[in-house]
């Protein structure tokens, strides 16, 4: 069977890491060899890049900036991890990708959105075949984010009324792009992983 | 006086460091204000993304992700040393800039130099007002260079038969921009400063 590569995006807290894993385990468990991974991170020197990117003030680096070392990780990812995987016909998972970079790097600064989409097409060039977007009330999304705060702050630092329009961002690039499966998040993990697994199914 | 833009660039080796300190020297007993700079580096990120990119193995990051990481660290001397000072008026000379991008990324991977346009363009847009090329036989430079190796030895460690590339790819960019002087900068410091300030001094 040929590679799959699929994007789980979604605000904080919308269970995509944890639906995720159970993907993985599922997709397993019916013989499928799986690369379960994530942004920014993903390759040794991408996870080098992101504790660059997220630790230390969050004003460190300009929009610009951050975006620049964002698009390095991620062609560091797709280099290391994610082509090398779908060339042996793995089904690649990967918690986030571009369209995380176009949403939360839009919101920061609006202006910035030509940029981003010019970059991804420069240097990364690649989207996924399917992505999941976990769609969930942002309220609910922030309260399980902060029960499970560690360091790594930047974004669900940021609040409500930003996670309100990151959920609008999300929600207005899957109605412009037909890989896109919008997937209800709010329910218990055995729900909203039947839900997954109905979204995935016809494309294995 | 208004400020300006002086970058210094050339193959290792060719004395360029030592004389940009002479340099900001002589303009500071003149009374102008001096911002002495380097790349890659130049402010407290991009030194930080300096290390990332020179220190560890040869083949760490793809020509493509070192591109990038190059990229964000310019970015980030530009808006927090470079242009910052050039609002002071002050005058900014800066240890390589984006032309030793444009010959050693061209030159490790031929393919890229477009795309080492285009993300110049569309990232940093910015060129200096007077750059300096430190022109020398690249025997005499290597073996300067290496007289003074450190930990940091990416490109003095590709020899001769680059340095050579690397210096016919300065003399093309100077060929092809009216902001290049060409120092010949084979002699003793002296000499080679008297040369420099003869290149500066109509630009004051």
């Amino acid at each position: 069977m040929p590679g799959l590569f699929i994007s789980l995006e979604g605000i904080d807290g919308s269970g995509k890491s944890t639906q995720g894993r159970r993907l993985a385990e599922t997709l397993r468990a019916k013989g499928r060899t799986v690369t379960l991974t994530r942004e920014p991170g993903g390759s040794a020197g991408a996870e080098e890049i992101r504790r660059l990117v997220l630790e230390g003030a969050t004003d460190r680096w300009s929009a610009e900036t951050e975006l620049l070392l964002f698009t390095a990780a991620r062609r560091d990812h797709l280099e290391k991890t994610i082509r090398p995987a779908l060339d042996r016909d793995e089904i690649v998972i990967t918690d986030r990708f571009a369209d995380s970079t176009r949403v939360f790097q839009g919101l920061t600064r609006g202006d910035l959105a030509a940029t981003v989409d010019r970059l991804h097409a420069l240097m990364i060039g690649v989207e996924p075949d399917l992505t999941l977007l976990f769609d969930l009330d942002p309220a609910t999304g922030l309260s399980r984010a902060q029960a499970r705060a560690g360091k790594e702050l930047r974004f669900e630092d940021m609040g409500l009324a930003f996670q309100e329009k990151a959920r609008a961002g999300f929600l207005s690039l899957a109605a412009q792009h037909p890989r896109f499966r919008i997937i209800d998040a709010d329910g218990d993990e055995d729900t909203v992983a039947t839900r997954v697994w109905q979204a995935i199914e016809p494309r294995l």
